[in-house]
């Protein structure tokens, strides 16, 4: 009874790991991020991050899903101008958090010179939060809120990608009010 | 008569070095990009480049500049459709050139860790083209092709931002076609 949990031991190392990619990302480049940075901000070895991630790019994704769930969650209230406007703002309370520049100084950097990170970002951040909109699209298409001809895909790129302009041009700070304008003119083109 | 032209001989290390810039950011990433690696491949000393940049980034916004300088040629022909394909085809194209990996591998991957570098991006290379845009569309507007109430900032992002996201992103390759779809749905978004 009085032996330590090893379970639970693991789990406080893995969250401190994960925890220290994020926050060293935060304060450096992704190319100034390593294994042994991490471990010795979270009070590790470096053998010990090793049996569970293979990579730096492998921590971070997995501190950002983490830190992104609730981007996850795509509302479906019968209000397509209220439910898109409830998922972008959590979007854009994540592009604004300062942990969140472990997504664009760390991932999406290194993903414009390594296709495997590009591949990985693709594949769990950005697809299944794609997919869960162009559900919620769809369901808006049968119920004649969006015109039958409008291409999903494109009308989610059309969303999206302003605040991902904002973000990594650095035009201007990625906003709620940005959102407003961004339905605008997307429900004007878009809708029925 | 039989001496060299310092002029035409300074022009020429010029231009070999904004070349060897661009061609090793498509090798390396930024990262491995150096001041000794652009000199050895332009055949030129380190002190020659330093006489004219003071940064490799520097070096990159200049090549891009040269090379980009036909998508800041914005057509007003009073078909606004017709104007915004033609521009927007010469950004895909420079897109899709791989000497531009220049500019998403090499400098708006290091913005994201270089608020200098991400400045210089905004202020050498996207604001000369919004500002064009936006004298486009505001003409637009006044012709009565675009809504009064359009936020024209907004509509450029809207233009803009699904070419940029694709590129940063590689969800799926910058495409002639995709202009096509942006332009109908921003335009019944956008138009009067």
């Amino acid at each position: 009874m009085a032996t330590p949990n090893p379970d639970r031991r693991s789990e406080r190392a893995r969250h401190a790991i994960l925890e220290a990619a994020l926050e060293l990302c935060q304060e450096h480049t992704y190319g100034g991020l390593t294994m042994e940075g991490i471990a010795k901000r979270a009070g590790v070895g470096k053998q010990t991050i090793y049996r569970w991630w293979p990579s730096k790019a492998a921590i971070l994704l997995e501190a950002l899903q983490g830190r992104s769930s609730n981007t996850l969650n795509f509302p479906d209230t019968g209000d397509l101008r209220a439910d898109l406007r409830s998922q972008m703002t959590q979007v854009v309370a994540a592009f604004t958090d300062p942990m969140f520049a472990a997504y664009s100084k760390g991932l999406i950097a290194a993903a414009q010179s390594d296709p495997d990170i590009a591949n990985a970002v693709v594949t769990s951040i950005i697809k299944p939060r794609v997919d869960l909109c162009i559900d919620r699209l769809t369901s808006a298409q049968k119920d004649g809120d969006i015109r039958d001809d409008v291409d999903l895909p494109a009308m989610v790129e059309l969303l999206y990608a302003p605040l991902y302009y904002r973000l990594l041009l650095h035009t201007r700070p990625v906003s709620e009010d940005q959102v407003d304008t961004i339905l605008d003119l997307t429900i004007a083109g878009c809708g029925a």
